[in-house]
Order: C-alpha cells, then structure tokens, then sequence
C-alpha cells in the first residue's frame, strides 16, 4: 500500500493515518471541519489536500450512520482503488452499502477495538492499535483484493486481524462495549445528583466501572443506536436480573424499620434505655437475628447468585498481557511458625520471578504452614534447588503432582 | 497505641495489622479459620494469639451481619479498651451494637475505602490504605477515647481519616461501591453465555466495567443485604432509566427490520439484483434515511440524554493524583501549517512537564493553527520565553487572559 485517504480526522481517523504515514503511506487527510484536517497534518499525519488520483485504499473514519452516504459519495468521485471503515457498528452500514453504494465489492467493513476517552486529533497516537485486534466483515460481495487491503490495513497499524461476519461481529460488541458502556453512563449519571460525601469516598471502584461513560455523547448515541438491535436482547436480559435484585433488596430492606426514623441519629439527648428498649424488642422479633424467615433467605440467595454469576462470567474475558498457559508443578515448602519467616518466602519466590499472586497455603501443620509455590515444571528442579540451598524445607519436585 | 487485638484476618484485618505490626504495635490476630491466624503471623502481621491483657484497641474484620456478635463476645471477656470494625456497611451494624453490646460507648465505626479483588491473607499489603480515606463514623454514645483510637489507625495505616454520620456513610457507597458493584457483576453475569467472539474482542472498557465483580459472592452478597435499604432507591432509579433507554433501543430496532431475516448473510448465491430491489424498497421507507419520524428522534434523545447525564456526573468523581488546581494562564502559540510542527510543539510542551491532554488548537488561520497551551501562571513568563527562544511564535504570556 502506498497511498491512502482518511475521511475523518478524529482520534481514530487519525491515529490510524500516523501509524501509516509513520510506515511511508502517502496519506491525504480530509474533514468536515478543516481545521480538524489541518491539525491531523500538523502533527504529522499527512496532508489535509484532496490526492491527485485514485488511493490504494479509502478509510472512512466517520460514525456509523454517516457511513454509507460518505462510501457513495468517495466513490462517485473515484477516491480509491478500495474502501473500508473503522465504525463499531457493521451490520448496518454494510447492508446500506450493499443497498447503496456505486461498487460495494470494493469495500470490506473494519472496527479496530480501541480508543480512549479523548477525542479529536490531538489524542491520536500512531500506537493505538498496537496488539489489539482489529476486525473485519467482509460482505458477500467484497473482492478479495479489499479484504487483502483491510488486512494490510490492520497489519500496518501493528494490530491483529480478526475477520467475522458483521452481524456476530454487532453481537460480540453489544455485549463487550455497547452495554458496558450504557451502564456505564446509567451508573455514572446517578453520581450527579449523589449526596455531598460521594467525592470523599469514590474510589478506583466506581472511577472503573463509570471510567467509559466519559465517551463523546453524540458519537455514542450515533454508535448505540446503530446496533440497537443486538442491544435490545441483552438489555432485556440485564434489567430481567436487575428486577429480581431489586425484589430481594426490597424484602432484605424490610426488616430495616429503623432506617426510616433514624432515631439514633435524630437527637441525641434521646435517653439511652428508650432506644433501648426499642432495640430489644426490634431484637425479639429477629430483625437483627440470623433467621429471617424466607424472604430473606431467599433474597439472599438471589444476591449471591447474581454475584457468583458475575465472577463465572469473568472467566470469559483474558487478561492482557497474561502469560500463555505453561505446564505448572507445584513445589512444597514448609514454612515455620515465626514472624516474618512467610514474608521471607514471598521474597524469596518474587525474586525467582513467580507472581506471589499464585502462591497458596494449603494447610497449617504440626510443624509449620504448608505453602504450595507453583513453577513452570521445566523450571522446577532448578528453583526447588534454590529454595532448598536458603535453607526452604521443600518436598522434591520430582514427587509433587501437577496442579 | 502500643497494642491491638486483630479478629478476622482476612485481606483488609492483615493489612491493618501489617501496617500496625510495621509502626511498632504489638498484634494479635485470631480468625475462626485458624490456618488464616497463622498465616498472617507468619507474614508477620502479629502473633496469632490471645493477648495477655486488655489491649488499646481491637479492630474487628468480619463481615458487616457479625459485628455485633463478635464486638459483644469480645466485650464480655474484656478484650480491649476500644474497639472498632472495618466493614463497608455501617448504620445496621451501629444500631445492632447500640442494641445489644455491653458497652457500646468503647465502639467507634470505621471503613478503610481500600481493597483488592483477590481476598485473605496472602493478599494483604501493609500499604493498602497509604493516601484513601478511611470513614470513621461515631454514634452517638461513643467516647472521645474511642474515637481518638479510631482516628489513630486511621491514620497509623498512612489513611486520611473522614468523620461522618453511619447514615450519611451507607448512601454514599451504596452509590460509590455497592450499587457499582452489583452493575458490574450483571454486566459480567451476562459475558458468561455470550456469542464466541466476546474472548476475541473483549477490551480494556469491558474489562473495567465488570473488575470488581470479581470480588467473593459471600462477603459482598453480606455487604450488600447489609446496605439494602440504601441500594434500594438507587436501583430504582437506575431501572427507570434502563427501562427509558430500552424503549428507546426498541424503536430504534424496529427500522431494522433487515435484522431479523439476515437477507444478505443467508445466502451467497441470492442475486444482488433482488437484494438491491429489497433494499430499495426500504430505502424509501426511509429506513436508512436520517429522518425516520417522530419515535426515533425521540429515541436518538433519550439515548443522547442518557449519556449527557453520564458525562455530567462524571465530573463528581475526583481523579487520583490529580494536581491541585492552580491559577493558569494559557499562552497562544501559531503553528504553521507543515506536516509534523504540532508534534514537534507538543514534544517540547512535554519536556516542560505540561501535559499534551490539556493542549488545544483554537483556531485554523490563515498562517497556520492557533494552538493554546496552558501552563501555570507562575511559569507562565518562563516557559514563554522557552518556547520563545526555541522559535515559536507565540503571544506575549501578559497579554493572554486566564481560562
């Protein structure tokens, strides 16, 4: 590829015509609003100019509505040789383009899974897409030369291709981004109207779980109601399981009573034996006691469904930049009972490069705390060895069974 | 305070006693699981053992529903002249304490805003409170002595000690921990049964949505019934606005109709030719024109508001390690219109520790691109003159109004 258009100079528009202009592509940059275009070549990217003719490939970076309309346009002008896009909407589009589009078998849909919460040009990095993947859709018609291009296309951009159907493509991401991102935005809207102590108790939890819904409002809006067909079932799905949540808070929040007078905040001049005696018969009716019939049974039960759904659930995702599955034998160390003496061992592992994370005590004997240290079976003779030779009281690693 | 009683050691008990144990404390820890005493001993968190007398204060790490059980138990054999909990919930636990416990004056509440996903002892970080808040919340029977002694493990633990009312505390993180977390576990519940390619797609947004979800079911199942009158409202509101939205999407659907039958994926012999002539057809319907009536224009709002709500209540969060604000002047810098001079303008910035996040282009004109540059007004004539000096044009720093 040598020469290539990008319509839309956005953070993704962008970041995708610096890591090719990086790469020696000739790349000429245009948008709707120039100076957008003017910035992107400032920094580098390419030129904010029209080519002199036709481009070994077109990267529409617009949103997904506008898809289409741009595609029929650029080819009405013979922009390009090929064409491809980088919306995180597919089926759509290409079912406008099929419908639509001059020559729709030179284009092949594309979605390079990243971005940051920043937009325009001036947050755009030639790296963005680096190790991550990048799908494409090719349609019935597309010619295999665009596939071939989009592929180029990703491959330059230092990400990894994934190629799918558009429409399991919109699936995949309703539930991986789409969702994710509408709660995000539910949960964080809450925090606007929360009580004074939210910014004093707000932590890296609630900072994560809203951190997306920071997104451009009408990007997004464009992008949700793209793919609000795919959206639709799993919202279904969630507010199925938020409605039986909400039932089980509702019975636990029963017995509460208290909650509604505060009488302990209310006045504290309030004599101690008259709360207490409220308290105590409270207590005789077992609100505070274990056993609360079963409706709170039950709604306990749906919490901790929900919640061991949620952690099943996880298992689906990979952890990036996870190590790739090795055979693991676990050494066994006996670690006495003093001060320190475990803290001394977790040094000892860390240093032999074993993630402490993984290191488990197994049980707690006569003689001291049973550690199970797993390593890489190829590696475990010579660490056994070294634990051993700073005095670990350790069980051959010859005779300990794989994990 | 020279000695501390631990119950519980779990992530958040060990932690403490970690951080206790490393200023000069002395620690006892016990846990019902006697395997868990030992190992946080042998990390060298305390001595897993009764102290031989009264201690200064007992910190008690068990779950919100056993406070009051254990803080009893623990008064009655005289355990320590204080005590004081760590549990994310704190109105119920008071009233049980101010119901039932023999000396509830001795009794401050507390809650280090700290934690990890993975839980016991192994995982404990004597820093894991250095810099977060740490709620204490005092009823209104509790001593200035005990208070005091909450107050220096707060700040013992290198934690910035926050006074509020139980109350006050519970709706708070019930909107900045326990409704986010019960969002993430949904969110992640529903990854479980996804299509195939959610391991293939799945990107940092969703993985930060759903973290915390990995937290253990029976601890946050315990948390969250011990809060649920204050969840309560909050999922109510949030339901609201996921039904809004979900009528929204399904208008948004119904034009997509194409959706449901899969023209184009089903068969890639089907002529184009009839796929065109479908498509037509709905093409003047207006399915794929911008105006499709008054319920999607509705549709695109609620969506649009939605996530303008989100944005907006983002601003309530603060971010870690953000510099306080300072008095800012913003210095205006011409940069000519020759691919690369904003990345050049934006490496030299950085090498003067601004951050390239906060610089933006104002204005495309004629000479170039007007950018602004902010830079604290007390570095303003410096840093002018530096930029100055390396050939960029800029505006006298004097002349430039503050933001």
């Amino acid at each position: 590829m040598r020469t290539m258009a990008v319509i839309g100079t956005g953070l993704i528009g962008t970041s995708v015509a610096l890591a090719a202009a990086g790469r020696g592509v000739s790349v000429y940059l245009s948008d709707r609003n120039r100076a957008a275009a003017r910035t992107a070549a400032a920094l580098g990217a390419g030129r904010a100019e029209d080519p002199p003719g036709p481009v070994d490939l077109a990267v529409l970076a617009v949103p997904p509505s506008r898809i289409a309309e741009v595609l029929i346009a650029a080819q009405a002008r013979g922009l390009a040789r090929a064409y491809t896009d980088v919306a995180s909407v597919k089926a759509g589009p290409e079912r406008a383009v099929l419908a639509r589009a001059p020559e729709p078998s030179r284009y092949v849909g594309g979605h390079p899974l990243a971005g940051r919460e920043r937009s325009g040009p001036l947050a755009a990095r030639a790296e963005l897409f680096q190790g991550r993947p990048w799908a494409l859709t090719p349609h019935r018609l597309t010619s295999r030369a665009a596939l071939d291009r989009g592929l180029e296309l990703a491959e330059l951009c230092g990400a990894a291709p994934v190629v799918m159907r558009s429409r399991e493509h919109d699936e995949v991401v309703a539930l991986t981004s789409h969702v994710p991102h509408l709660l995000a935005s539910v949960m964080a809207a809450r925090l606007r109207d929360g009580p004074a102590g939210v910014p004093l108790l707000a932590g890296q939890g609630v900072r994560d779980v809203t951190r997306i819904a920071a997104g451009d409002p009408r990007l997004w809006s464009d992008i949700l109601r793209s793919n609000a067909a795919a959206m639709a079932g799993v919202v279904e799905e969630l507010r199925a399981d938020l409605a039986r949540v909400a039932a089980a808070l509702d019975v636990l929040a029963e017995g509460d009573v208290l909650a509604e007078d505060d009488v302990f905040a209310r006045d504290d001049v309030l004599a101690r034996d008259e709360a207490l005696a409220r308290d105590e018969a409270l207590a005789r009716d077992e609100v505070f006691a274990g056993d609360r019939g079963a409706g709170h049974d039950q709604g306990v039960r749906t919490l901790e469904d929900l919640l061991s759904r949620g952690v099943a659930g996880l298992a689906g995702l990979p952890r990036p930049g996870a190590a790739p599955p090795v055979a693991e034998a676990g050494l066994r160390i006996l670690v006495p009972d003093r001060p320190g003496e475990l803290a001394r061992l977790l040094g000892a592992v860390t240093v032999l490069g074993i993630s402490v994370d993984d290191v488990a005590v197994e049980a707690a004997e006569e003689s001291g705390l049973r550690v199970r240290v797993p390593v890489p079976t190829a590696d475990a003779e010579r660490i056994g060895a070294k634990l051993g030779a700073d005095g670990w009281d350790r069980a051959p690693a010859a005779s300990v069974p794989a994990r």
